[in-house]
């Protein structure tokens, strides 16, 4: 008799889909079955993730959706992070999701190459404030969406951006769409039919790289996910097989098969293999500066004593961040021959350097005609880097970086973290309202839902 | 001089991407320029869209969005169609948009495999109770939207059919961000950037076909690209090339180049193509249903008497059409069996028919068994389609049909419009109201903004 219950089992399980399999598991896993360190990196990603969106609402695009939103007033819902004002839940998220990815200093998936953080957290957080969710509820709202992007990054990250679509804009509608769904406790069925939906609005080219638009994606993302979760809670309908269809999202976009993305759920959290970054620029461009630092600091090295540069890096770092004569500010998050020339001549990186004068500085622009940038084909990570500096003297220094600061192989410490939290923050909200923010993160998972709405009133 | 001149003219005409001659276009063209056929045109396509629209508002996507809208109050700017309630201009488009395309009884482009009017109508109709359009206006703004529309789908609907993309969700974004742009008054640069932002939203897959989200795609084109105009106006930045570049949308989603969709701009307006429909089933599936119901109606033929009935259809009409066992009267639009079966045996096929029980009734699918579909590859159109039905007597009639009723080539008329639309729009408001409407359509270029708005109140 059990023989035969198993095998029955066994069978639905072998008969279940993917978007069905996923649907289940976000469904069943409560916050009780997280691990004590999914848990902990939540927190973490949470901190990180509110002092980007603080330091992001300072620039020109938060401006420009906060007019819009006050020509057209919503209910005050939910809070756009650092603008003092609330709206509806849908205009929140694409606010908040394109506030926290406008520096491009939010966290990033090494292997995914993605920005898993800005679709989620700007999906669930409008909910917390609409609808009351508590801080556990929010910590397993957010883990299961990181982890539904994180799995579908691992197969699709590579393949999208190749074929020109950005993956935090199309992956990250699933993840917003997993974690506002969780956040809403919607059924399984519900939340298959939210997977239809979030695949058939999941969209984002590279196209936009440069422009606003780039972090309008994860805006985008956070909004259409959140959209879709709502409405399959009111009975909606969408694909029931998004994940596994040959016309589904995966085949059609990348021309990929999503079956083994559900290996080993809930054996531990995705979300413990996330990276910060301690410079706002790509990610891609972390390790040489970390490597360029570090022999500045050793061997107390001046730009002006440098003749050459050279820097070895995997063939993908150059594609996505190669760009070599860099116009504005943004830009120059993707020219890694700025980002060495800036950080040899100041010694750090801060969000200050990313500016049209600093790119077109001649001191500047002069160091980078000395670097050379070399594609290592043996290098199979954005995270390795190894430069070489050669002194008009003739002297040679070289340090390589197999992770970069920020990888979990090479973490940011809490003092890191939280440093970089209170320096961003600082720039939107006082330093007292910053340092309660950090006490409270510390504790969310102890908060209820109205101290969950608290904590987010001190971003207001 | 002159010469000089000229040639100025032209080195500046052939430097001009699509993108770029698209906007100025759009921006350069008024009222005025356009001709008689196409204001005329624009008119019934208003009529017919308000009609399938009302209809919709009776479906149940439109009871969920509305559920949804009254969850999350706005102020009351822009009217959803049918439903008594006021909400966003960006909701209201997304409503608006989804109802005009749930009863698949809206326009379509023959050529360009795509239901035109939805996400340009659903995305200028708010702008105009918000920001206060005249008649004029509104006709030059639809007018615009759907030339961006049907020139790019004559390039891409079937490339992105095949590819597996809806390209009513995809091209219809940036016919929205036109329509949208142009009712705004954007100047060309910002119009650029709306198309950049409308091209990194645009999505929809055919995967989709068969739940809500197929017309759902309809309703996040309208609103997407009326956000992608709004944002353009206020300085939001997107892709400059969006039509253009190797990154762009038509590469990246299948591989096709635009240069040639701008040739003879502004000569003719490519509305005087659209097609309007007398039956609420797929396009394709109309030239089969005209030709059986002629064979009916000229034999006083009784489903009875059928012992076979064969149809040769174009190939694209089976791959779109060729649903064999419809479980739902949703998929019984996109089941020409089923379509042929019920005509045949009601000697009609209006909306009512296309329900679970009707789909399901034995006598249907036992008459739908005696269907066969031949695909013919000589026809290229989805518009043409050869019936025989052979009695159990042995009598046999054929009937052929080069274009369905509704194309261009064998309009619907006036009164037969003015049928419809009342009929439809019953279903929701009452009869006076809908004259009334009909009235003020009739004179559409000659009402103001006040006047414009009380239409759209008409049909709230």
């Amino acid at each position: 008799m059990e023989v035969r219950l198993r095998a029955g089992a066994l069978l639905r399980e072998l008969k279940m889909g993917v978007t069905e399999e996923i649907a289940a598991f976000v469904v069943n896993t409560k916050f009780e079955n997280l691990t004590e360190r999914a848990v902990k990196e939540a927190k973490v990603c949470l901190l990180d993730w509110l002092g980007v969106c603080l330091a992001g609402s300072r620039e020109p695009l938060a401006e420009i959706l906060t007019r819009m939103f006050r020509t057209m007033p919503c209910e005050p819902q939910a809070t756009v992070i650092g603008k003092g004002i609330k709206t509806s839940p849908l205009n929140a998220a694409l606010a908040n999701g394109a506030m926290s990815h406008a520096l491009d200093f939010d966290d990033y998936l090494v292997y995914g190459l993605l920005h898993p953080s800005a679709p989620v957290w700007a999906a669930i957080l409008p909910l917390a404030e609409w609808k009351g969710v508590s801080g556990r509820e929010l910590i397993a709202a957010f883990v299961l969406g990181f982890e539904v992007e994180s799995r579908i990054s691992r197969i699709l990250g590579k393949p999208l951006i190749d074929a020109c679509f950005h993956p935090t804009g199309t992956i990250g509608t699933f993840a917003a769409a997993a974690g506002a769904g969780k956040a809403l406790g919607l059924t399984r069925q519900q939340l298959i039919h939210a997977f239809g939906m979030a695949g058939t609005q999941a969209a984002g080219l590279i196209e936009s790289f440069g422009s606003m638009s780039k972090p309008f994606h994860a805006g985008k993302a956070a909004m259409n996910g959140l959209l879709a979760a709502i409405l399959a809670g009111e009975g909606f309908t969408g694909s029931e097989q998004m994940l596994d269809s040959e016309r589904g999202f995966a085949q059609v976009l990348v021309k990929q098969d999503l079956r083994g993305i559900t290996g080993g759920l809930g054996r531990e959290y995705e979300i413990i293999n996330n990276s910060y970054k301690p410079y706002p620029s790509c990610g891609a461009t972390h390790a040489a500066i970390d490597a360029m630092l570090e022999i500045r600091r050793k061997y107390a090295l001046q730009a002006s004593q440098v003749r050459e540069v050279s820097c070895k890096v995997c063939p993908v770092t150059i594609h996505v961040a190669g760009k070599s004569q860099p116009k504005t500010g943004l830009e120059g998050k993707f020219s890694l021959k700025f980002c060495l020339a800036a950080a040899l001549t100041y010694g750090e990186l801060s969000i200050d350097k990313f500016t049209e004068r600093e790119v077109q500085r001649p001191e500047i622009t002069g160091l980078m005609e000395k670097i050379q940038l070399i594609p290592k084909e043996s290098y199979n990570s954005v995270s390795e880097a190894e430069v070489t500096a050669v002194t008009a003297a003739g002297d040679k220094y070289t340090h390589a970086v197999s992770w970069a600061k920020g990888t979990p192989q090479n973490p940011m410490t809490e003092e890191d973290m939280e440093k970089k939290f209170i320096s961003l923050a600082e720039l939107a909200v006082p330093r007292d309202k910053a340092g309660r923010v950090i006490e409270l993160i510390n504790r969310l998972d102890q908060l209820n839902e109205r101290e969950v709405a608290d904590l987010i009133g001190l971003c207001s």
